[in-house]
């Protein structure tokens, strides 16, 4: 059997991003050699124990990263900063930290600080989900033929990527590296925005007048149904990608309504061409890509 | 078996919903006697000929109604005043009109005033849909499970409605009457909005920088992907939605914005405890939907 990656892989969060990583660690043994679950609640990690998808699991994240060579945060980011600060003087030289969050340039500025010299730091999305969350929610296949972003500060050591690329790789993932601020404008438009979007027509459809709004779930029509798919997700973790990509996601988000009050005023002031000019743009997208994924 | 509800039904227009429509009333024997298509240019006309999924299929409208019980406008709703004005003076006393249109007040407004004494009207709205369009995109299967809404004006023919419901129900849909007033805000929340804010995303990740558009495409999440799924309906139907159902969409949209621009002004001032209150709403719809759905 090929040699595993890592001696001793510690997953910080074990929702749905961090049980499919032990998931999928375990099943396959060239990732790493002991998978070590920490969770912030007992709870948590009693059922990680349960589910037996982990070698170890540690409440004490110090007792957690001690001999690891790869730390792996899967929390969401606004924990980031902390955990890298009760885990920083603990960990290993030579040993690799990386992390799964939305956001890589507040990912960047929490972490970096805090990890001693000769610590690598090699930052990472996979950009995988579903609607559920937690430690049931993970599967094997969740990253297969979907991407993984890396996002190394200059001068990270070659090694250290190459390393985590491969670990992304053998999850099933495609990689791409870019710059961080690069990642944080795409995922705006690509994801964050979106959310906002699906979170905040649910909250609209719901301050309707209670008749309505009792039709609205009753008529729903497959517009508004994919918009509550989405806006299915884990609350903090949101949370958190918004507050922390806020200037690419502002810029994002006023660009857009700026986009919709034109198309308010045409359909105000009956400006058909417009309008169709606007649908048809959306068909072009759709086109471009279901290409790329054929291609 | 059990006698047809009409001895001539007529579909103008055969896109996805009059084709299905077609496909159904010859699949099951009981809506109609004789199918005849209409449509606008020579080659739909050619293709359902094709397709054989009419008994008939006549380019002219006139001749197309003429000894007509049944006249159903399947094209897009800004083509109905056009469409009755020109069909009106040649239908039969006693029979029926009837629309698939997303707008219910529009087409009452556009349709009603060119029907004669004795002719029944009874505006419909099966909630079913896909990305697709034209008479190829059609199937038997498109309404089942879904809602069709009539929306009939004070005072029409009980008996009348009542072989529309039929008509749907015998094509798999749910019925309910309501008053086309707040038909028309429940789907202008439901489905409009959700459709021009699908459209307008789309226009505002095209408008980016070229490389940034083109990692939009090849990274596009979960999130966008819906999106676009969206976005891929027929220009023409969805501009005469949009201008159709200008006052209810347009009030929808203002409250859409007000609430995204609060969630601005959350991301933007770190109101974590408002940010986390929308995503659980979110959940809490999506949670409904699936309960309803269930029950």
């Amino acid at each position: 059997m090929t040699e595993p990656i890592f001696e001793r892989l510690v997953l910080i969060g074990v929702g749905l991003i961090g049980s499919s990583v032990a998931r999928i660690a375990r099943a396959r043994g060239d990732i790493a050699r002991v998978v070590v679950a920490n969770a912030r609640t007992e709870a948590t990690l009693a059922r990680v124990n349960e589910l037996g998808i982990a070698d170890v699991c540690e409440i004490d994240l110090v007792r957690a990263v001690e001999g690891a060579d790869c730390v792996m945060l899967c929390a969401p980011v606004g924990a980031y900063a902390a955990l890298a600060a009760a885990i920083g003087p603990h960990l290993a030289p030579g040993s690799i930290v990386t992390d799964v969050g939305s956001t890589k340039q507040s990912v960047i500025r929490d972490i970096g600080p805090h990890l001693p010299q000769g610590v690598h730091f090699v930052p990472a999305h996979p950009m995988a989900g579903t609607e559920f969350s937690g430690p049931d929610a993970g599967f094997v296949e969740l990253f297969r033929g979907r991407w993984c972003l890396l996002t190394p500060p200059p001068g990270t050591d070659p090694q250290a990527v190459e390393r985590i690329k491969m670990l992304w790789e053998r999850c099933g993932a495609s990689i791409s590296v870019m710059d961080p601020a690069h990642h944080d404008r795409v995922v705006a438009i690509v994801s964050h925005l979106p959310h906002l979007i699906a979170f905040t027509i649910c909250g609209t459809a719901d301050d309707l007048a209670d008749e309505t709004r009792k039709e609205v779930l009753q008529f729903a029509a497959s517009g508004f149904r994919d918009f509550t798919r989405i806006a299915a997700s884990d609350p903090v973790m949101w949370r958190d990608v918004f507050l922390n990509n806020r200037e690419a996601l502002l810029e994002m988000l006023a660009r857009f309504t700026e986009d919709a009050q034109a198309m308010a005023r045409a359909v105000r002031w009956g400006d058909s061409s417009y309008i169709e000019d606007k649908v048809n743009r959306g068909r072009k997208i759709r086109q471009a890509l279901l290409d790329l994924h054929q291609a």
